[in-house]
C-alpha cells in the first residue's frame, strides 16, 4: 500500500483527498461488472487521490417516517469490491463495515482476515442507524475487539454536524471515539456551512481545554443536480439551509450551481478550520448514479484539490 | 425634512443609512440631560446618516422566562426626545412606538398631532412582545387608523429573520405589513447570517411569484464587546451561531472581533440580496451604553458605510 496516506494521518495533516463510492449494486449481471469495474477505474485513475472510501450502504427505512426518495438496493460486498474488484486500483482503500449487521462471530472473522493481512487496512465502522433499529454489534464493542484483534486496523469515524445542530455534543462523539481508536472521522455532505463550522468550533475549544491534538476531519462533498437528488439528500438527513435550496431549485443549471455553492462552501469551512487548527481533508461523492452528476463530482473533486493546493 | 430618505423610500433604494438609539433613561436627573444631548450631537452630526432611528424600549419580561440581564429601565418618551431635544439634528427621525401600551383613543391623538405636522413623519409601529402580552391595540388595527387619519404618516415594520428560522413565514409578515402600509423594514441585529439570507430568499421568490417589487430591508448591526453584551443580546432574541460565540467569547478583543464578524456579515448579505435584488440598508446601534461600545458602533458604520459606497 502507497503509504502516504498513512504518514499523513499519522502526522494529523490537512489535505487529505478522498473520492467516495457506493459499491455496484448486487443485482448487477456478472457479465456487466467488468465493464463497471473499468469505467471506474479509468475515472478514478487520472484522480490525485490519496484513497477510496467505498460505503457499506444500509436499509435506513427506520430511520426516518418519510419514504425514501429511491428504493433500497442491496450492494455488492464493499469489502470484496474494494479490494478483489478494484484491485487494479493501487489506492488505499477506506471500506465502511455496518456493524449492526455483525455479530461478535462474524465481526472477530473479519478481524482476523484483516489481521492476517500483510499490510494495514483502513476501515470506517458504522452503527445501526437509529438506537431502535440496533440488532448487531454495538460501536463500542466493535471498536474493543478491533483493539484487541487487528493491530494492522487503521479506523476511521463519521462525525455528523447535523446531529451536532440538534444535540450540541458531536465534538464529545469525535473525541470519545479517538479515545477509542478513530485516527480521522468523515462527515455526510456538507451544505450547511453554519453546522459545520460550529461542530470544528466546538472541537477546536475542546481539544485546547484538554490539551490534546486534533485528528483531520474529512469533509464530504457531494454535487446536487436535481430534485431527485436534492430529496434523496434530504431523506440521509443533509441539512439545506433554506436560502441554498432556493437558489438550487430556481437555478437554470442546479448541477453548476451546486458545485460553486459546494466550493464556496469549502473555501469558508477551509479558512476557518485553517484559522482554529483544525486540519481537513476532502472526500467527494456522487449520491446519483446519473453521469452528469458523477462527472460533476469528478470536477468538483479538481476544483477543491485546487482550493487546498495539492 | 431633508427629502432625501423620503426619495430613496419612494425609489425603493438600497443603501438607506441609519444609526439606531434609545432615548436617555426617564430618570435622568434633569441637570445631566443636556449634556447627554450634546454629546449625542456631536456624535452624530458628523456621520453621513440618511435618518435616525429612535427606539421605544418595552419591559418585554412576559416574553422570555429567563430573568433580564439589565434592569428594565423606562426611558423619556421617543417622540419627544427625537422632535424636541434632538431637533437640532437636522436629520429625518423614525420613531418606534409601542401600539400594546396604546388604546384607540391615546393613537388616535397621536396620529392627529402627525396630521397637523407640516412635514411627512416616520415611524415604525412595534405590536405586543408576545401574545400573552397583548394588551393594548393591535398592529392591524393600528396600521388601519394610520392609513385613515395620517396621510403624512411613513410606517415602516420589524423583520426578525430568527423568527423565519422557527416559522418559515416572516416574508408572508413583511408582504401583509407592506399591504398594510410598511415602506421598509428594519430587523433585529444580525449575526445569523443562514437566517437573514433564507428571509431574503424566501422573500424574493415570493416577490417575484406575486410580481410585486421590495421595499428596502435595513438589516441593523450591533458591536458585542462582552460577555454580559452577549447576554443581553441573547436574551432580547438574536441568535449566535455556536462557532461566532465562541469565537467572540474567546477573542482577545471581543469588541474588534465583532466588528470584524458584523462587516463580514454584512459583506456576505449584501452581495446576497444584491443578487436577488433585494435593497438594503443599514441600521447600527449599541445595545450597550460603554462608551467603548458606542465608539465601536460608529466605527462599524463608517465601515459599513465604505461597503456599500455610499
Amino acid at each position: 500500500m502507497d503509504s502516504s496516506l498513512l504518514e499523513k494521518l499519522a502526522a494529523r495533516q490537512a489535505g487529505i483527498c478522498f473520492y467516495g463510492m457506493a459499491p455496484p449494486k448486487a443485482a448487477t449481471p456478472a457479465g456487466e461488472l467488468p465493464g463497471i469495474v473499468t469505467r471506474q477505474l479509468e475515472r478514478l485513475g487520472p484522480l490525485r487521490l490519496d484513497g477510496l472510501i467505498v460505503y457499506d450502504i444500509q436499509d435506513e427505512g427506520e430511520r426516518i417516517a418519510a419514504p425514501r426518495p429511491f428504493p433500497f438496493l442491496p450492494t455488492l460486498d464493499p469489502e470484496t469490491y474494494a479490494h478483489s474488484h478494484l484491485a487494479e486500483l493501487h489506492l488505499p482503500k477506506v471500506v465502511y463495515r455496518c456493524v449492526n449487521r455483525d455479530t461478535p462471530q462474524t465481526f472477530g472473522r473479519w478481524l482476523d482476515d484483516v489481521d492476517r493481512s500483510s499490510s494495514p487496512r483502513l476501515a470506517v465502522l458504522v452503527g445501526a442507524p437509529s438506537q431502535s433499529a440496533r440488532i448487531g454489534l454495538s460501536l463500542t464493542d466493535a471498536y474493543a475487539a478491533a483493539r484487541e484483534r487487528a493491530r494492522n486496523l487503521i479506523l476511521g469515524g463519521i462525525a455528523i454536524a447535523e446531529r451536532h445542530s440538534r444535540r450540541q455534543d458531536e465534538h464529545l462523539r469525535i473525541l470519545a471515539k479517538t479515545a477509542e481508536g478513530c485516527r480521522f472521522f468523515v462527515t455526510q455532505a456538507v451544505y450547511d456551512v453554519t453546522a459545520t463550522k460550529s461542530l470544528l468550533s466546538d472541537y477546536a475549544v475542546a481539544l485546547r481545554e484538554r490539551g490534546e491534538a486534533p485528528v483531520p476531519i474529512i469533509l464530504t462533498f457531494s454535487p446536487c443536480g436535481s430534485e431527485k437528488t436534492l430529496a434523496f439528500m434530504k431523506w440521509l438527513g443533509i441539512h439545506f439551509p433554506r436560502w441554498l435550496e432556493n437558489d438550487l431549485r430556481l437555478a437554470p443549471d442546479p448541477l453548476a450551481s451546486s458545485l460553486a455553492l459546494c466550493e464556496s462552501i469549502f473555501a469558508e469551512v477551509w479558512d476557518y478550520a485553517r484559522d482554529h487548527r483544525v486540519p481537513l481533508g476532502i472526500n467527494v461523492e456522487s449520491v446519483s448514479i446519473r453521469k452528469a452528476e458523477i462527472e460533476a463530482s469528478l470536477e468538483l473533486l479538481r476544483r477543491l484539490q485546487r482550493r487546498m493546493g495539492t
